[in-house]
């Protein structure tokens, strides 16, 4: 493993999705306050992990990372906005995130929630202006009502409306699976087949690649739930413990520390094992899944 | 002018849209909470205009109003989330919608503001499900970009941004068209042109149609204002002089009910010259133009 390639890529493609995120919103005609919440949550930084597994899937099959910039940014959009309706006092009422005030503490709770729904209006609008020649309009259909479903009812807010419900419950193992699949899980996946679509993938790729994605998320959700109880408040941003305060269920709780830290390998060489059966390039694909189990952030 | 035509094609399409709402929400693999609270606001009535203009546009071009079933229900979707997300305390605060509690006051904060994210998410799925004998899909994706333009903030989220901030203030007239263009005339416009794209209107029928529903916004927007007056809270479902309560600006007060009620009559005129120069046959949309300026809830 050489976690130099991963670096320079993600250092790369981060700043190329950062300026897209930037140049997309500073064109919009729109008041300029909505706009300004709009960047200050967009421009708040964190890991880009969607935009990159997005571009890390384009580069397995060959093909130039940055076709898939729009659908990044899209992607990027939709993670933002959920973290600003997370935030929100009627939901988790979180002052920080990543270690500045959350968008309702800068911009009041109204302008707040109508960033959130006008990033989320606009991805749609962003995987529409994907050239012709990077994706035909049945690909860029398909982008759109995939995108949809992980967002929707039937994925991220699903998860999130399970995740509320089950607050002070002692969910079972395949409740607390429910809402991880969900919350984090759908829109992590988008990322892999949306990758997957633009590249063209045919129906095997699909499956395997939607598979790694689905153990790669739920590694992902374990290694929060563990940063909660181990992590750096500094490097995460955030205070830990937060999970116990909201009497939210978590894997350390229902597995023990240790249980919890062997179903993250578990699904870790899950992922691993459905990547390798694409057959594809997928070296950066397969780093980017061991920096999610192991990341201290 | 034939009114029965109008009611009972009113009738006709608006049972039909109702019955298509329900069965797309029904069928969705959700927590059964939020499709409780989706349900509860699509299901509470109201005038169902934006629908209407879709069927009334696709009569005016001879076509079967039905083809725009899909594009119909995913409008009312953007509607009903707008009215549920502007209903909240951080924003108008009301506890009433159409005579019934609002989607808040029954579901709480949390879940409301999450079931408007859902339908709004959903009504881009259900574009994209328009068959293809209907719609190729390079209309399907202008429908999807189109309607994005419309609801976020270069459209209704903008003008809601805008009528949150003019609140409190003497506002010029032209900042208050700014308002209602965005916060109710764009998804106005967006039904009378989702309609025309599916009809496969030519250039000169578009823009002519598109400056119909321009007027015609505007007109629905004044008569809005002439109702906060002389209004019956019982017709409306909530009490009169809401405007005055929340110190917003409106026509009334910046041209007095007289000229408010000229002005109507103005935008109704300029509605109908543009309808005239389309050439099609669109004696229902000449008469939900009228119904429009003359309604009494």
């Amino acid at each position: 493993m050489n976690t130099n390639v991963l670096n320079a890529f993600t250092q790369e493609h981060k700043q190329l999705l950062e300026s897209e995120l930037q140049t997309l919103v500073e064109k919009l005609k729109a008041p300029p306050n909505i706009k300004k919440a709009m960047h200050y949550s967009l421009d708040a930084g964190g890991k880009r992990i969607r935009p990159l597994l997005v571009f890390a899937t384009l580069a397995a099959f060959g093909k130039d990372p940055k076709i898939g910039l729009k659908a990044a940014s899209a992607i990027e959009m939709i993670h933002t906005y959920s973290l600003i309706h997370d935030d929100l006092p009627s939901m988790d009422n979180d002052d920080l995130r990543r270690g500045k005030p959350t968008n309702h503490k800068v911009f009041g709770e109204a302008v707040a929630i109508l960033a959130g729904d006008a990033l989320l209006t606009f991805s749609f609008e962003v995987i529409g202006t994907i050239p012709n020649e990077i994706a035909s309009n049945e690909t860029k259909l398909k982008l759109v009502m995939e995108m949809a479903k992980a967002a929707g009812s039937e994925g991220m807010v699903g998860g999130q409306v399970a995740d509320m419900e089950g607050e002070g419950k002692n969910l079972t193992l395949d409740e607390l699976e429910y809402i991880h699949i969900h919350k984090t899980g759908a829109l992590l996946k988008y990322s892999v087949i949306a990758g997957a679509l633009l590249a063209e993938a045919n129906q095997s790729q699909l499956e395997n690649l939607s598979a790694f994605a689905h153990h790669l998320g739920l590694a992902f959700q374990i290694q929060d739930d563990i940063l909660d109880i181990e992590g750096n408040p500094e490097l995460l941003g955030k205070p830990v413990g937060s999970d116990t305060t909201n009497y939210k269920s978590t894997y350390p709780q229902l597995l023990s520390l240790e249980g919890a830290k062997q179903a993250l390998q578990k699904q870790l060489e899950l992922a691993k094992q459905y990547l390798e059966k694409t057959g594809l390039t997928t070296n950066l694909l397969h780093e980017i899944a061991d920096l999610v189990a192991s990341r201290d952030h």
